[in-house]
């Protein structure tokens, strides 16, 4: 595809996988809940990927606060959701001038019909477009490979890695890794406990804030780098947003630092292409055995 | 006073201020509610101390939940506190054998009778002592003299550094920073955006896990460091607590890597006398004016 014919066919913010698969939608008689259906085309394995589960809860929460963006926002992931109808019920705890605090809960039901609360979420959301323009960041954007010189997924040796089987969701991101963070795919992982890679999204949508909540939790577990091979699951997960996203991919930056006890953090850097820090986050999980 | 004597004056846990400041009344006739009589010992200026009110409803979670341990807990300061009654309102989420997760707000009525919501809290809770034994942290202690080539409060020239006033707070803790995050106090900050210092109790209190809780949010901002002079509010604080500590003074590292758009992350890494990883946490503060 030429680049012209490529720029038309991108998909656009509000108009994009993405966008369809987070669409809430507003119950008219119950003011702050709402219905979503839980997409097939970001899970992992079995399990719906917990970033996409934020963005779900933060578009939710982003309708009924009075302000549009995430400046921090905490998950605790309760039990598995799986693909298909949930509901998710929110709460305007404070609502300021700059600053408006909501909670919110994400509940599935099942066979017998009882509901069960999948993600409780905590957050502060704010408008990042009126925030002053002073920028005093010493942090430095991840040192990694161009884009085309990391590795996507397609790259890697059939059936490879540690987690053969459905993985829908890369078919949905633009992945590509640092060689140097993808060693456990060829059963070479480096130790360090490190995952770096360049994350769009497939149908060339850009990021936005909600997106960002995805970003977060998106590339290969950290663990895998420590030479880990079983499932990590989240216990509870916190993202700063800074800024809005330039156009064009990501870079993010994974970091775990303290294996112990059978849980680990995972942190995150995210920059944009105008080397911004986008976002900051953490997450706690357990390192169960594969 | 000789060592022996010493010993002998050594508050104990259970039996110290801080336990007796953080005691919290379970209503026999509401479960899961407690009353708090927040104590004017832990203020810096007019302000209750963050990590002093996040112990106290971590010690009303740790009564409400089946375990003990906060593993990660996660505070939204939504008002400010004052010293004096308070009621905290838990909620058990969900109580699972290895972790229980909850929920709790902190309330103060006004002269008018009506209750304002000053502090929402999320955790999840389990028995730090049942975890595994296995630690691989690459993560290192941080680089600083030690406890006794640190400076106390006592060390600065009268009336210096950004906070002249009521300092109570520092009466109940034994706080020995690192010269080289302590210039501020002489009108030399670094620039760097670190603090760094040992941190005991006053009363010879050795640390628990809800003393932890105290010290990610004891020392001096690192926006001090910044040469920022102004108050910095916690917006969000979340900590996750990986070991119990040892006995001994802690050591906190505090970061702050980007200060954008009148927001900074704040990092703590607490380490104990056993060279562990005890806590992490960040928070989300706003940098105002002075």
């Amino acid at each position: 595809m030429d680049r012209m014919a490529y720029a038309a066919a991108r998909a656009t913010i509000g108009d994009s996988e993405f966008d369809r698969d987070t669409a809430v939608v507003a119950r008219p008689d119950e003011p702050g809940t709402y219905d979503i259906d839980l997409s097939p085309g970001w899970t992992i394995i079995q399990a719906v990927n917990g970033g996409y589960l934020l963005a779900v809860v933060g578009r939710a929460l982003r309708d009924a606060l009075p302000h549009d963006d995430p400046f921090t926002i905490t998950a605790h992931y309760l039990t598995a959701s799986q693909p298909g109808p949930a509901v998710i019920r929110t709460e305007t705890v404070r609502a300021g001038r700059t600053l408006s605090s909501g909670q919110a809960s994400l509940y599935q039901t099942d066979a017998e019909g009882r509901e069960t609360e999948r993600i409780r979420v905590i957050a502060a959301y704010g408008d990042l477009g009126a925030l002053p323009d002073d920028v005093r960041t010493s942090a430095t954007p991840p040192v990694m490979p161009g884009y085309a010189d990391c590795v996507g997924s397609e790259d890697a040796p059939e059936g490879s890695g540690p987690v053969p089987g459905s993985t829908a969701i890369l078919d949905r991101l633009d992945l590509r890794l640092d060689p140097a963070t993808a060693g456990w795919a060829i059963g070479a992982p480096s130790g360090a406990g490190d995952m770096r890679g360049w994350l769009g999204l497939a149908d060339g949508r850009d990021h936005d804030a909600l997106s960002v909540l995805l970003a977060v939790d998106a590339l290969p577990p950290t663990a895998f780098d420590l030479g880990l091979k079983g499932w990590v699951p989240t216990v509870e997960l916190t993202v700063h947003l800074r800024c809005r996203p330039a156009p064009g991919p990501l870079r993010v930056a994974l970091t775990t630092r303290n294996l112990a006890g059978g849980l680990l953090e995972e942190d995150a850097q995210v920059w944009d292409s105008a080397d911004r820090l986008v976002a900051q986050s953490r997450q706690l999980a357990r390192a169960l055995l594969a």
